[in-house]
């Protein structure tokens, strides 16, 4: 199937369905025989909790550096289990393709999750596919849900964060919205930074391990970024934060280019980092768990939580004074996942 | 929140997302309160065997005689888990939505999401929402994934119908298909039938409670309608199937339309019907756990699986010949779910 392009014929629950499926859909960590495709996946399960998680991605352009749609999808959803203290068990992949979207994209798209989902070891065991016509959707939107096995020590809530609390951050702010951005527009020749797109269960699971219940909230700070996630946090646990940024949580490369274009990289999105929330007792523990694993090895102390008015977050400027950290508005960057 | 429209900003994650989720997805079944947000839900299970299951919903109009996309959504996944043996336990929420959409028309979609799932007893637990810019979707496209419960005397298989097996239909043929065909054409004041979407599982309850082990396969005929799922079906197990359907298995309102439309009911998508196949000492004990549900009063006997070419599925024509019913091929038609 190469050189082709999809058509309304794939969608339609027929043979061409069926040709699609077995080219693409096979072997994800699922079925691998048409033979064994059922209307849902089967799991056995051990007693325990489970987590539950959905997200759609309609990420343009579809390739940026560091990733793409595919490697994103899995990813994103990985990844908000893993901030759920959920060990990825399986995930559901649904594609929405505009008719006329070639076979070759395709291709290189499922190459992409296929390669992210083993990677991950998380199997993709169910699907669907719809096509709608041409001017209908812009190329390829992607769900993924995933569902997790909580591990035993996390007792992790967004409304559990306490005054006294450190706040740690895996790893520098805001490439992946930079890398989208840049990607996007030609930015006269700009050279930003890769995505930090990555499935973050390992290291979520080191922190766990190291820190258990004393890890009281942990997120990925996605679309709004680091703003957003914390401006959240804040009002969920009805706390105050007082940041204090090492300068080197945010990249040199994206850094430069948030010079440039006057953005802020706390509201710029991140899809390889988490923001973990614990008692000060275990704030040095939890640095060395998450410094010890490669995708953490930039973690910081980036703040604290305080007993400050509710939902009200601040930063330390570079000239010592404190400013406001506001809940992200307006539009931002459409289409960042 | 009426009269407006949904704007890029509702799908930033900042400000106007929060209140979005806060208008529209609290009191689905899952969290009521939005300090509860996180990024997965968690569920306590016991051991046991679950399904997990995904679908796109595109359909065009999104409003049609009998139901809607959000009613759609809903129903879709609980009858693929339903279609599994299995009880839904949860279910995940995510939208795209097209800038300048209005909040009136996303107010009544999801007043049907919510209805519908209350009916069904489902909880949604999770979901998503991201806005593209105008032109890049069609309005609103919904996805929905879910989770169940497998009934402990659940043994369904697509592999496992046997020769002798008896082939049961739980109701009509058709009806969803030609419901939305002649909602989305005037066809010159055609009156259609209603679309038979519902949410499938009391009444696949209902057959396993009666005649459990003896269920070999269940489906339910979506896209493509009978004629794909019984090839499938007749594919998987290597078998061939032979149809005697009786007359009032198409309701007069789709036969008229299919006569003059020169549409064959059995290639239309159902939304509300289950195809069971059966061992054949169970088949009067099937027939009669189904009629006994409103969802499943006009129930029948419709063929039989027989040692035939794998694959293989005839139907008996009103003059006493066989016709072969292949897996329908081509656009049929597209956005029907």
């Amino acid at each position: 199937m190469t050189g082709g392009r999809i058509t309304l014929a794939h969608g339609s629950g027929g043979a061409m369905t069926h040709r699609l499926i077995a080219d693409q859909f096979l072997n994800l960590g699922g079925p691998t025989d048409a033979r064994d495709l059922e209307d849902a996946a089967v799991l056995a399960l051990a007693e325990g909790t489970l987590a539950f998680t959905t997200d759609s991605y309609v990420v343009t352009p579809r390739f940026f550096p560091g990733g793409d749609i595919g490697k994103l999808a899995v990813c994103g959803t990985i990844n908000d289990l893993a901030a759920m203290g959920a060990q990825p068990l399986a995930m559901s992949l649904a594609l929405v393709i505009e008719e006329g979207f070639t076979e070759d994209e395709l291709q290189r798209i499922m190459a992409s999750v296929r390669e992210t989902a083993q990677m991950a070891g998380v199997p993709i065991v169910t699907g669907d596919t719809k096509v709608v016509e041409r001017g209908a959707a812009d190329g390829l939107f992607v769900n993924t849900a995933g569902i997790g096995r909580r591990h035993p020590a996390a007792r992790i809530s967004a409304r559990n964060a306490r005054p006294g609390d450190r706040v740690i951050l895996s790893g520098t702010v805001g490439d992946h919205g930079l890398a989208v951005l840049t990607a996007r527009h030609e930015l006269g020749g700009l050279v930003g930074p890769k995505s930090d797109c990555a499935p973050l269960w390992p290291l979520a699971r080191d922190l766990l391990d190291a820190v258990g219940e004393h890890v009281h909230c942990l997120r990925d700070p996605t679309r709004g970024g680091v703003a957003a996630t914390l401006n959240e946090l804040a009002f969920q646990s009805q706390v105050g934060m007082r940041l204090s940024m090492p300068e080197d949580i945010v990249s040199a490369a994206t850094h430069g280019a948030c010079e440039l274009l006057g953005l802020d990289p706390l509201v710029l999105a991140n899809e390889g980092k988490l923001i973990a929330i614990v008692s000060p007792e275990a704030a040095d523990a939890a640095l060395a768990a998450l410094r010890g694993n490669p995708l953490g090895a930039k973690a910081a102390l980036v703040g604290e939580v305080v007993d400050g008015p509710p939902g009200r977050v601040t930063a330390r400027t570079p000239l010592g004074t404190e400013r406001m950290v506001d809940m992200p508005s307006g539009e931002i960057l459409p289409r960042i996942c």
